[in-house]
C-alpha cells in the first residue's frame, strides 16, 4: 500500500524566492524548470504557496505529475496558487517561512528578497543543503548556474 | 488543469482524536469509517499525522483514494503514519493542533483527551463546525451517532 | 544580582478568561483579586495581554507591584492593556494561547469561552495545574470558590 | 499609573547574535555596551534569552536598571540567562527568532551566524531598522562602528 500523493517518505524540497507580480520572466522560467526537475525525481515540492517563484515552481512540479505542498502565511486556503496540491493555511505570517524549511530536506533559492533570505538562514541553521540560483551570496549556499545543477546539488548527485 | 492531489479548493476536514497505541478498536473503526466517507466526498483529510485515531482516519481516506495531510508535532517527517499523503513536520509540539484546525473547514472529533479538546476549542473559537463521536460534551459540538452522520453534519447536509 | 523584574525563576501563573468588553463586573473583580494575590506571592502574571479578565488580572498584579507578561495575538504591542509590564506581539492569532500556557507553571481560568477552553486544554495536556472559577467543567480542572482558593490551589498549598 | 516594568509603550529593541560559549570577549563587551546604552535610553531589551551575545546584552541592560525580555527556543524557563527579567518559554525552536523580531521595534545585530541572519532577514522583511556591528553584510543593515553608534541608529538620532 502506498499513499495517494507523495507520502512522508519521498524527498521534500523547498523552492523559495520572490512572490510578487513583478518577478522577471527568466526567473520564473528557472523556477518552473526547478519544479519540473524535482517532480521528475519524485520529490514533493514545498513552497510558500503564493505567486511568483512559488507558483512557477508548483507549475513545473505539476507538469511532471508531482505533489506540491503550499504553506501559506494567511489563514485562507484560497490564497494558494492553482498548482498547490495540498495547502496549509497557517495564519503565522512570515513565520511560516520557518515551516517551509522545516518541512523540507533541502532548499533551492531563486533570486528573492528578505523573506527568501530568512528561509536560507533557517536552512543553514538546520544544516540542510541550500542551492542558490541568482540569489543571496551567503556562506553555505552553493551557487548553481541552472535548474538541473541546482537540483543535482540538493540531491547530492 | 487540476493539481496532482486534493488542491487548495477541495473541502478540508480535520479528524481529531487520541493518538496512543491503546485506543479502543471500535474507536479506530469509527475513525476509519469517517476517513473513508470524507474521502468518498472528495475531502482532503487533515490530521496530526501520528497513530491511533489519526492513522485510522488516514487509512480510511487512503482506501477511498483521497489525499491526507499530516501536520506533525515534531521536526521529523518519519513520524508520520504510512497513510499520510503529505506531511508537515512543524516542530511546534502541541501548538500544531492549532494548525490542524486552521487548515480545515470543519472538524470531526472522535473520543480523545486534552489534545483533542484543544482542537475542539480552536475550531469553536474560529466558528468552524465540529461534529463529535463519543468525545467531549462541549456546547457547540454536534453529537453524531456514527461516521456517516458526523460527515453529513460537517458537510451541512 | 537579581534582574529588574520578575526574573525567569519566579513562579509564572497564567490567568485566562474572556477578553470582551461585556465581561460581568463580578468576574472582573475576581480576576483582579486573583492577579493581586498572585502578585503578593511573587508570581509573574501571564495573560493574553488584552482586555476583560486579562486586563483585570494585570491591574490586580500591578497593584501588588508584580510583573505582568502579556502575550498578544496581533503584531502590535499597542493593543496591550495598560497594566502589561512586558508585551510580546506574536502575530500568531489564537495560537498565542498555547504560548500563554507554555510560559506558565500553572493556570487560573476565570469564566471564559472557547479561547479559554483551548488554554485549559493545553495546560491539561502539558500536565500543568489548572484552577477554575466559574469556568468550563472539565476533568482535571479544580474548582475554586474564590480568588484566594484558586491561587492556593495552583501554588499547591 | 505606570506598570511595574518596561510597559508595552516603551521602545523595544532586540539584540541578536551568537549564543555559544565561544563568542569572543570583545564581541561580548560590545553586546554588553549595547544593552547598557539601550537600558539608559529606557528601552526594553529583547533577546533569545540564552548565553553569549544574548546574555551580555541582558547583563548590560540589567546594569542600567532596564527590563529584559528573553524569548527562549525551548519549553523550559530555566534555560534563561540570569539577566532575563521576563522569560517566554516558547517551545518553537529556531522559529522563536521570528518572535524576537516581532516583539521589537528595531534590531541591533552583533556578529552571529545563521540564526542571527534569520533575525536580520525577518527585520528587513518587516521594515524594521537594523544596525549591525561586525555582522552579516546585507543590504538594509546599517553598519555601526560601536555600541553608541548602533543604538543611535536604531533610535533614529
Amino acid at each position: 500500500m502506498t499513499p495517494a500523493a507523495g507520502g512522508a517518505t519521498s524527498p521534500y524540497v523547498a523552492v523559495v524566492g520572490a512572490g510578487g507580480v513583478d518577478v522577471a520572466p527568466e526567473v520564473l522560467a528557472v523556477a518552473e524548470a526547478v519544479g519540473a526537475e524535482l517532480g521528475r525525481r519524485g520529490a514533493v515540492v514545498v513552497t510558500g504557496g503564493l505567486g511568483g517563484v512559488m507558483e512557477a515552481a508548483c507549475r513545473g512540479a505539476w507538469s511532471a505529475g508531482a505533489t506540491t505542498l503550499g504553506i501559506l502565511p494567511g489563514g485562507d486556503r484560497g490564497a494558494a496558487n492553482p498548482f498547490v496540491s495540498v495547502a496549509v493555511a497557517t495564519g503565522l505570517g512570515e513565520l511560516r517561512n520557518g515551516l517551509v524549511v522545516r518541512s523540507a530536506d533541502a532548499v533551492v533559492a531563486i533570486a528573492g528578497g528578505a523573506g527568501t533570505l530568512s528561509e536560507i538562514a533557517f536552512a543553514l541553521k538546520a544544516g540542510k543543503p541550500v542551492a542558490g540560483i541568482g540569489t543571496w551570496r551567503i556562506d553555505g549556499v552553493t551557487d548553481a548556474a541552472d535548474a538541473a545543477t541546482a537540483v543535482a546539488l540538493v540531491f547530492g548527485d
